[in-house]
């Protein structure tokens, strides 16, 4: 399984430790896939390195120079953020965000228009929490794929390990 | 000035009404950026050719095959929607939506992303009217740049014909 | 039709010369593409705005800065060089070469390998002279479409504003 | 180290015999990016396995379908052929080419155009072979970074083993 990550691109000590028990809940080894190694996303290359995950960083161009350690796969999008994002979610067979901004959000709603299982854990305290109250089932009109929420970053880690039945869509 | 139109890629006689109605009251002459020519943004191409505006119509790789009229200039992004999308918002001054989903809302969160004005047409009957509830002022806590709500296709027009002070950021 | 022109990234006398005899002798009206505006590209962008040509400019991610004249139609790409011309080459009817380096060879290998007629002006003194050694009819062993070598930008123009029939090919 | 490697896209006897010597030769560990499961490509993958390297596959849009072996792992890239291209060979720190038709072409001008190494087998019966004649050394006239050409896949296969000094260089 491939699993994107979505998360902020700046930290604070609590993002950090919801990244943390997130991966030392999670029972099984799917392919890491993230946006790239600074902030929220250096902490979640970090963890599943550690975890003995296989990591793919997928950058936009303005950040390809960015270092990453080693045995980390470097995929140079040579696009930009948002672009970068589409190849993110696309590679990805499930995505889960784990508290961001707009960047996270974008990556949530792309998941959806493209019919992949989105699970978002809420109350972080990033405006990824709004959506909740906004959609609080689905992101659009169309009820395709029901947003799954979650409020601990040990439930999330669990759902995310259950075998998954996978819908896809795909919207214009 | 290069406007960006986000529109539902379905139509409704209610949404074909307000679009209409938008063209109407427009009093300036933009180039009309649209992503493809079906559901609403076919009415957003030919009320703009009517108005002897310049249309490019930026088209995702599952649709290059869509015939166009004579005179609107062909984009063929060789990319899928959301991809296509980047395109369409970068080539933006300015982002009008005029009601839509997810598609549409995606295209509303790339704008502020990029630091461009959007301007939302509310009361549409689409899920794009569950971004006023859910964020108000700003599509996250950066708050660069308030989304901007209209309840008026006339409002909006008259909005987007003002002079503009352009914001430029992008986050990643 | 839309005509996308592969030159040069810098300029030279010579070259100027040729991109403005090519228009000279252009007695037709395409919708003029091309992927910047400097070197080479600037001189044909200026020449096509002259003749009241239509005129896109896509641009790189790394030159989406550049300040364009008033009624050129602007593309930001939102990727790199060779991305931008992806889609240079993809929204074209037909693609003209003017002569140029690695960048302009690039463009002429898409055309065919898009199934597009490419017209190359040979004799330029740049590397896109070597084609014509190398390959003096097909790009590849599939022999889909001859690429047309002129040594003059007159007949050239000609060529471009004679009736086509579009052959299509996509190769993976 | 990251090593693209550019294939025909369709596959005979002798094609599969030098991937194969290929891989046999190759006495370093680097993560081998392809553009593809078919043809070339799919030995390439399958050699990859065989001796235990990582392979990532990076897919254009067309046929993002195509099933992979296990832990092989999937870019879904969004977008068609060449722009697929553009993600594989921004990826690599280095190309070899086996031998193909435009495609393959595409990538080593992309490999020059992006400063990166670019090794090319000769005397493969493919349109690759051309460029030894008609670029002998660079593939422009900006001479920044040799084409290495080889006749025999051993010798490639250590030359790749070899430790670099990486050229960055980036042409518009």
């Amino acid at each position: 399984m491939q699993l994107a990550i979505a998360v902020h691109s700046s930290l604070n000590k609590e993002l950090e430790d919801k990244i943390k028990r997130f991966f030392e809940n999670l029972k099984c080894n799917p392919t890491i896939l993230v946006g790239g190694y600074w902030g929220g996303m250096k902490v979640v290359v970090d963890e599943a390195i550690m975890k003995k995950l296989k990591v793919v960083v997928i950058l936009p161009e303005e950040r390809e120079d960015v270092e990453l350690p080693p045995d980390v796969i470097r995929i140079n999008s040579g696009c930009e953020y948002r672009c970068r994002s589409v190849i993110l979610v696309r590679s990805a067979d499930l995505l889960v965000s784990l508290g961001g901004e707009v960047g996270t959000t974008i990556e949530i709603f792309m998941a959806y228009a493209m019919g992949k299982r989105a699970l978002v854990l809420s109350d972080t305290g990033f405006s990824t929490d709004k959506l909740k109250t906004a959609f609080s089932e689905y992101l659009d009109n169309r009820k395709v794929m029901k947003v799954e929420y979650y409020s601990s970053p040990e439930d999330l880690a669990k759902e995310v390990c259950k075998p998954i039945t996978q819908i896809k869509t795909n919207f214009g």
